[in-house]
């Protein structure tokens, strides 16, 4: 349950991740990939955790992939030659997934899967992997002395992580490609006004910030927040919106029998709710629909 | 064609549609939600209305789902125990209408399908049910008195009424995701800031800034401006822009050789174009297209 | 290689594409449509091309359709009263492609498939096809002088040139739906407020502001700006990240191998990478994927 490249830490129901690399920037190697993928779905699973807080230690927030690391850094079988066959059908091949799949996309497909919120507190340098894996993050805070970089095509490399997916989505598609086209460094201040981070905050109170955002969520019912935020993400991608109801109908006829009805129930009673839904034992049974 | 929850009055080709049950904060309940299905029905084959303006009665525009009715205040029918199936095979059932379906999709779903603009001039507290119809809006101006909550996780709900596909479109993935964790009720600030509302005016003169809006669209063409309202929120939503493509093709040609040839007409004579389609008799015989 | 309504030059890898028809505003004509399409087929084909800005010569960026132009300014043929089977099935048919197909819409899907960013200069008017046809550029800039108008519906026309997919991509929802509804003639901040453009310079300093954006571009690799431009835009529309984690995969594998070879090794010995790759040959197999 320990890990060589992260720490775990769960107090008062959030958890926080953080990035342990500290002599490397928080660099990103192929075993962080292994264990950000498993703290994830630990995470998702583990009813200690109702929120996720990542950030990194020390100075930087996560400096990219590890350039310095011997050899093949991407960690990638060259013999394979894959083809987008191979994509759509060998997916879950152990040789495709060692040897041809983004390991920034294998994270940030495990965050889009979690069942708990995601708050990326960006605290120094978030370059490379280390900008795009926050786009699948739900919320980012950044400190003063935060750098955002999406700096893949400074290396002749593309977007990774599925960062094509998830940023036009945050920032619009035309703030998405000036900074990828770019691969400028951006200042926290940059980030705020292409509203790709919603604070930038002194660094003392980043945590903090993030944890006031996390404390807020973990007083709700674990199971009405794992549907938001999957019904959010999921449903938002459809391409009418009788899909989203379709979900809706469901979620609230359960919820209404559940949690939903300790929440009215408390309302009427003026009085604080008291959820004791888990989503190890309590999705609904429709859950997950798609 | 009276109703008891709304007020419904057309004057110079605008409607104004009043939640009207200024004794409960124009709280949301099922007879509501039936008629404003009817009225925005009624408004989308109305040659007489050109665009929609919703507004509340008195303080609230509609303080959410009103809990104080007794007995089951989501109006479900517990023993009906719905799958996925029944959504995707049985959604036009009246059984599961009645007794599964989200009311408040229902209502937006009804919006979303209208013919004519919908503008929401949130007068005071709009929240659950009251903010989320708002989202499937075309145009929100808020008071100074607005007050926004998506609140539905403070009762261990989820997203209702299709909110999880319109807010994204509106704010952005991250700022609708922060919104519905929290819970928190919103200040017309917030919500301008967020780019939910597109101003924040004065109390009183916020009706007039709506009519202004839709005083100019009431000038256009009504089959070239529902043509629009459709075109814009379902080609946005389809892969490939191509789909967008086909649909301009023929809605140009249509128009072309109609309100086009009159709109460039006047344009050429230098004066005010005269629309005379109805929406009720000319749409193109390819609408609906989907 | 000469253009009637166009002027092509290339200099330091950037082509300037200038529409030139100044005593005309350079007002849209089915000749200068079918010139942009082979200009922009022409660029993405152009290795000496490594990105595009795009302006128009004299007062005005591009006054629109040019309506005075004397019979049927849409250029279609009234007779073949085409649904959508047509288009769905014939579109490639020359007598849809001259005769329905909008060409505006034509132009801009020529924009979508490019291989070279491209970014927008709006030195003056941009309205109508002017406005709309920026929307499929990637990055738009605005001089002090520049007025924007989505004014179809001013003339009893629908959106055309796919700009009902793009728009909302830009600026969300409801800001297009504002724009489009009141055909409203914006100012440069009222461009910048709404996200439409991303910086309002004065009027002798647009080209070179532009060019600045297109001289960082020109430094990368073409081959990973082209599937950079080309990803951004189909992964982000995608139901699921997964089909971005697909695309990503096989381009960073790709990449590895060539250009993000020399972008790690140029990295690790401190100096400025030399890319020598070049879109006409070097694309990889599985270019394109969709």
């Amino acid at each position: 349950m320990s890990y060589n490249t992260l720490r775990y830490d769960v107090a008062d129901n959030i958890l926080t991740l953080t990035l342990s690399r500290p002599d490397h920037l928080n660099a990103f190697t192929v075993e962080m990939a292994g264990e950000l993928i498993d703290a994830f779905n630990r995470a998702s699973d583990d009813d200690e955790v109702r929120a996720v807080v990542v950030t990194g230690e020390g100075r930087a927030f996560c400096a990219g992939m590890d350039l310095s690391a011997s050899g093949n850094v991407f960690g990638l079988n060259e013999s394979l030659k894959p083809t987008m066959d191979d994509m759509e059908n060998r997916l879950e091949d152990p040789e495709i997934i060692a040897g041809v799949r983004d390991t920034g996309g294998r994270v940030t497909l495990a965050i889009y899967d979690c069942n708990k919120p995601v708050i990326a507190a960006i605290n120094g340098a978030a370059v490379g992997i280390g900008a795009t894996m926050t786009c699948a993050m739900d919320i980012r805070l950044a400190s003063e002395h935060a750098r955002i970089g999406f700096v893949f095509n400074k290396i002749g490399i593309t977007p990774e992580a599925c960062s094509s997916w998830f940023l036009p989505r945050i920032v619009g598609i035309s703030q998405a490609l000036e900074w990828v086209y770019s691969g400028e460094i951006l200042k926290p201040e940059q980030a705020l006004a292409g509203r790709f981070v919603t604070a930038v905050v002194p660094a003392d109170q980043l945590l903090e910030e993030a944890y006031k955002i996390a404390r807020r969520i973990a007083q709700h019912s674990p199971v009405a927040i794992a549907m938001t935020r999957q019904m959010m993400y999921r449903c938002s991608a459809q391409a009418h919106p009788i899909e989203a109801h379709k979900v809706d109908s469901l979620a609230i006829y359960y919820a209404s029998q559940t949690s939903g009805k300790e929440g009215v129930q408390s309302f009427l009673e003026k009085r604080a709710p008291v959820f004791k839904d888990r989503t190890s034992t309590d999705m609904p049974e429709f859950y997950p629909w798609w």
